[in-house]
């Protein structure tokens, strides 16, 4: 579930006045996401989701909105914010930060063909390329500093095994330097359930790439890994077809220079070790009244140990 | 036809690689439009239309490209411009200025109901509520001075009977004063055709409002006049009903003020003129080269009549 904050038509007609997108026809929750709530909101001019923010702070907000209209002012398929009457994207309902933005078609697939992953790799190139001119700069929420604390945290819970494995991983990736890449503004969540397809004559487009709120400044590489850990999975490792169909639709559009080709096993690993950690985190750390879905670590865990032990070739160089 | 500059996949490859919109796909000229060149790119990232300006000056373009990026900012659906890698929408394509915009979905409906009409009606006050926080200006470029401009050179060719008409209305605007009007960026042609509807369980739906290359700084109620000329017409006067339902509809979001309820009469009029001049000017001027489709004027001239004999009411005041 993901309507922790109830809203209804009596508070939201009032406040939609701010705006200039009509009169309200339909309201309705929206039973995905893990952090925020979410609606569908239908007006007399168009069709917008409504997100109401139950956990990120309201002054890390302004990064992600501008970023997303970023984005979509290049002409990427991402939610686009809502300005207000007074130009401004974030508003205030319910008590929490609010913001509007444009309702993307299309629906997430959960079994990509290569021919996805080619897609998803053009489009995570695309990101990349328009968002190296995106001016304001926040660091990973996720990142090293986030890895160190997390993983010191999460380490008196796990079996003995599990905690060889982790030493030895942030011992290796402590050792690995990845500010010498290229970096920029990294969606860092690019998994199967944030890209909305649609179906064509000229086959599978995407028709949004949502939730930006882990997005940051942050090695390009390392959005790479998420991605491809996430969508080329199989069970005991990587498929080599939807792996080489998303690197090299990538490739194409920003070419891979040296250093990262160099770097690609270390980055499928702390892709992998990132979401290992969170997911622990989660089933070991409830925060008090937290809603998150927990989801199973093991999965990660799993995905970590086959990256140590095989990595798929990255192009260029 | 309006492709009257050539594109072919040849030069616009490398032009689009000022764009993170991923690779071309397909490239297909547009048979409609009356000023411009305009085409179909779809690429591996998304569906846009490529715009080649053929006779409006590239100083005058920013005003309409900002104008809409602004727009679909606040929510509405019209063509975002597309921004490059260096952040501009207007570049240069076979020595035209040339501009990539969001394609949107839907298909003119030539014959609207009244509920079209009401659709229409909220549109206009959103693009009203909207473009008041605009900032920049640009005069109609259709406005009282072209009007005088053009009736002294179209008056030679008319029959003595529309010279008549034609006199007496100038004199009558003459009179007329908009400038106490409520004024704001006006879309100032917003004719059936230029509005794409998809139809939805919840009714028909503004897919998108496009052309925007005749808006400019003026009175806000001309631009509901131009429209409730075009979308409420029959051939001997205005539907009742679709007139209500328009106005009513932009009523509710932008309450007419008394002014614009005692100014009503004239506007219908002038907006009438307007289109009225225009096409005896394509008819009797045709520019040197000039590839605009010719509409009969006789059409306004006789709508101009009937608004002279007949107003509807305006609401509010």
């Amino acid at each position: 579930m993901s309507v922790f904050t109830p809203v209804t038509a009596d508070v939201l007609v009032p406040w939609l006045e701010q705006y200039a997108i009509g009169r309200l026809l339909m309201l309705e929750g929206i039973a995905t996401g893990v952090q925020n709530s979410n609606f569908f909101v239908t007006t007399t001019l168009g069709r917008y989701v409504l997100t109401l923010f139950e956990d990120i702070p309201r002054a890390g907000l302004p990064y992600y909105l501008h970023l997303m209209a970023h984005l979509a002012r290049h002409g990427l398929p991402v939610p686009a914010p809502i300005a207000n009457r007074d130009g401004e994207y974030l508003g205030t309902l319910a008590d929490k930060p609010a913001v509007l933005v444009s309702r993307l078609s299309g629906i997430a697939n959960m079994t990509p063909s290569p021919e996805h992953c080619a897609r998803v790799g053009a489009m995570l190139a695309g990101l990349h390329l328009a968002g190296a001119a995106y001016g304001r700069r926040q660091p990973n929420p996720r990142g090293l500093g986030w890895r160190e604390t997390t993983a010191a945290r999460v380490r008196p819970f796990l079996p003995a095994a599990e905690i060889t494995l982790l030493d030895d991983e942030l011992d290796f990736q402590r050792g690995f330097n990845a500010s010498s890449l290229p970096q920029g503004a990294i969606h860092a969540d690019l998994f199967r359930d944030n890209v909305l397809w649609v179906d064509t004559d000229m086959g599978p487009f995407i028709g949004g790439v949502i939730d930006f709120y882990f997005a940051g400044f942050d090695a390009l590489l390392f959005d790479v890994a998420v991605t491809v850990n996430d969508w080329c999975g199989t069970t005991d490792g990587l498929d080599a077809a939807r792996v080489h169909a998303l690197l090299a639709a990538y490739h194409e559009i920003r070419p891979f220079i040296a250093a990262e080709v160099e770097s690609w096993s270390a980055m499928l690993r702390a892709a992998a070790l990132r979401f290992w950690l969170s997911r622990a985190a989660d089933l070991h750390l409830p925060r008090d009244g937290e809603l998150v879905q927990v989801k199973n670590p093991d999965e990660f865990r799993d995905i970590l140990i086959q990256r140590r032990a095989h990595c798929p070739p990255l192009p260029g160089g």
